[in-house]
């Protein structure tokens, strides 16, 4: 006869119940097919009512515990439990990022330059305003707000016409990466540059795809290297390349096209990632509006513009694709949820975007111009250049010195200097320029600054 | 020599000059290696200043339309231009989404249910408090303060002692499904349920994975039927099976663990999808916490339970594969935003969660109990049976008819009324069971699911 201690129970009797009872079955003093006493009677031996023995009772079958049959009563389930647990470690080795005293590599956004007040501001409207719209399952390009907004941007912004359909809005670019190489097949070969944003190897690699290395020259892509990579989809930054700066020039942009439409099935990716920030002329025409075949998709991404922890991304597909994308991947839910959505496309819209980009790009030309004064009055002025192509938030700083890049990086960090060079981007082991620093002004404290080029200085006085 | 008509110019001069410039190169007018005029002379012919002149001609240097030889003055380019231009349609086929006036197939939240006024206040607090926090980039498996917030939620509502670095965050399940692709691999067998999820099919297919089925029966995934399919991994949904609606017994759920320890490299994945509803009692144990092997990778969303264009879902991994994915995957980005995390971990953190369920728990009891009341006063009471299991958003309608469904399906749609069958969820034509109507009552109206009982008893007679 099952009969437990009630005194001091907390929380509801027919949960006590069910767990001694579940107890009972899981220690063996409760065994396969014994039979658990009546409601009835077990109400009675315990006093306590026939409704609590039933709940109690009832979860005990709902998960399986015990079972009945019908005018027979309640017996103990026959379970067929694991025995041997092996220990859990808990023991999970989180990868450390490394911090420094002088980070010239770390990218990330200061946080005076985000437009808080602005987005909370929108981020209240929207979600007074835009109740029933929230809530409607967005297509799988993502919200046409947005899209529309996008497209209007790229067409003021960029030169480009386009529909907003051709458009797909995205959790990141690594993510569209990824919808890319389903879209247009694991199998095809594709090839990235050399030197490049070294990330995008194991970005493709974790989609199975082995990408191969397109050389670069003074003007970009180098043509002869792009065709013997057998390339099928070229994944390329004609208007900054990282991280050299090369601002690929119209004349090779067309060989580009051209090289394209030699084969069918040939594509050119366009990544755009930091186009937005140029500071004499107006920003280069892109691959993109010069391409009258569908032989180009473009990609761009809020991450330079606005903040790398926004996670939003877009592509503009040819219209080919576009079709491919809403017949074959319809099913795809967007990965951007509809509150950001709603809000960037506001933000878009109502110009704040705009204004954002033309502040930032007077910040930004402000620090570079500040960050070469820095240097032309360092110790170092006489031994570097300063490479620069008045783009994007990064340029080269040509070292002259005969101390290896290693060697020279193993010194800095003993300094608490972390700095990339050129040499640290290349795929490959061949064709290495040593001797090129990158440095990514977007964050940089020119008083910190100051004090690395003395560091730097001492560093290659000691060869 | 270059002359222009400066009447009625639009926007800064240096760019009307660069465009009619560019102009003359595209049409040929300047062919290559003309030379273009000195600075000089062209701003005296022109009567403008040479400061202008040279902004022009930068841009065009920039953009490659032209180039300077040292001491000899600007040249044209030789453009390589694609010619031919094929023309683009721009038309994009997106496929629609079809309007009934009864829908009882259509998942959506109700407006009226989420809480936006919490979310807005949060909104706004995160923005204003955690600025800093917002601008760094989040770990791969996403923002500490949310996996914390999810670990400790687990462990009130479901029983599970989880370390927080066991979960992984992503913008929705069909990305962390991709995810989980990429970290056992796509060589591996995988089998889904049959009937279930139909889009699952869809899902993984785009990984390049072609899942196995496993059948069911009254509890659950069949057991042989999960050994004769040779699944590596086997994804199921063993809380409340979608749409037979099954509850799997805790006895299975031991057969199933034993299952996977039989084999190295044996998974369950555990579709924890709709389990915060559940009326009677508590929720059932998952086998992520009776698993003591490592063998269980337990994943659900916030879709069900807040709405699904929030885009935000976890997964919680053994602590080997936390590990794999630390150590191979930690290039990753993660997929949801900073602002998003830290908002849905202060609703967490705060109790607000929990509150949300509780209220949508007594919202969907209630609106269950309406549901089965209407029904019961239908014409088609004395012709159904409804077969229901205390839990999620939907149950299964038996009708007693001999009319196919296929044919019944098309009389319903003729009077605007869609409601999806047990036979659209059979993944293949072997076994089908018909009659059997599934009835997501989330979003139904009481008034509406009459007048549908009234067209469904019209279309039943008419056999």
């Amino acid at each position: 006869m099952l009969t437990y201690n009630y005194e001091n129970v907390e929380g509801p009797i027919y949960e006590y119940i069910y767990k001694c009872i579940k107890n009972d079955i899981l220690s063996g003093n409760l065994k396969a097919n014994d039979k658990l006493p009546s409601k009835r009677t077990f109400a009675r031996n315990n006093g306590i009512s026939t409704i609590t023995i039933q709940n109690a009772y009832d979860q005990l079958i709902a998960e399986g515990y015990i079972y009945t049959i019908e005018r027979k009563g309640y017996f103990v389930s026959n379970l067929n439990i694991v025995k041997e647990k092996k220990t859990v470690s808990y023991n999970i080795q989180i990868p450390k990022q490394p911090h420094y005293k002088y980070d010239f590599a770390y990218n990330k956004m200061n946080t005076d330059n985000f437009p808080f007040s602005i987005w909370a501001k929108l981020g209240r409207e929207v979600l007074s305003d835009k109740k029933e719209e929230i809530m409607q399952i967005a297509p799988c390009g993502g919200l046409t707000e947005l899209r529309e907004a996008i497209a209007s941007h790229l067409l003021s912004f960029r030169g480009m016409a386009v529909d907003p359909n051709q458009i797909v809005i995205g959790a990141g670019t690594e993510y569209l990466y990824g919808v890319l190489v389903q879209l247009l097949g694991r199998d095809k070969k594709y090839a990235i540059e050399n030197p490049g944003y070294k990330k995008l190897m194991n970005i493709y690699q974790q989609y199975e795809v082995t990408p191969q290395f397109i050389n670069m020259d003074k003007s970009g892509v180098d043509l002869d290297s792009l065709r013997e990579s057998k390339a099928e989809i070229a994944h390329i930054s004609p208007n900054h390349h990282f991280p050299t700066g090369i601002i690929t020039p119209v004349s090779r942009r067309y060989e580009l096209l051209s090289w394209a439409n030699e084969v069918d099935g040939r594509y050119i990716l366009e990544d755009d990632y930091d186009s937005e920030f140029r500071y004499n002329g107006k920003p280069l025409p892109t691959l993109f509006s010069i391409d009258g075949c569908e032989k180009v998709i473009y990609i761009n991404t809020f991450s330079k513009s606005l903040t790398p922890t926004i996670r939003v991304s877009y592509m503009v597909l040819p219209v080919h694709l576009a079709n491919m994308m809403y017949s074959d991947y319809s099913f795809k839910s967007c990965t951007v949820s509809n509150f950001e959505q709603y809000i960037l496309a506001e933000f878009i819209k109502r110009g704040y975007f705009e204004k954002h980009i033309n502040r930032m790009r007077l910040l930004y030309a402000r620090k570079r111009k500040q960050v070469i004064a820095c240097l032309q009055q360092s110790p170092i002025r006489d031994i570097c250049d300063i490479i620069e192509s008045n783009a994007g938030l990064h340029f080269i700083l040509e070292i002259n010195t005969t101390v290896s890049d290693k060697t020279m990086k193993g010194r800095l960090e003993e300094q608490g200097l972390h700095i990339n060079t050129l040499s640290d981007y290349y795929m490959t082991n061949e064709n290495i320029r040593e001797h090129l620093f990158i440095l990514d002004y977007s964050n940089i404290q020119i008083e910190k600054l100051s004090e690395a080029c003395e560091i730097i200085y001492q560093c290659i006085k000691t060869t």
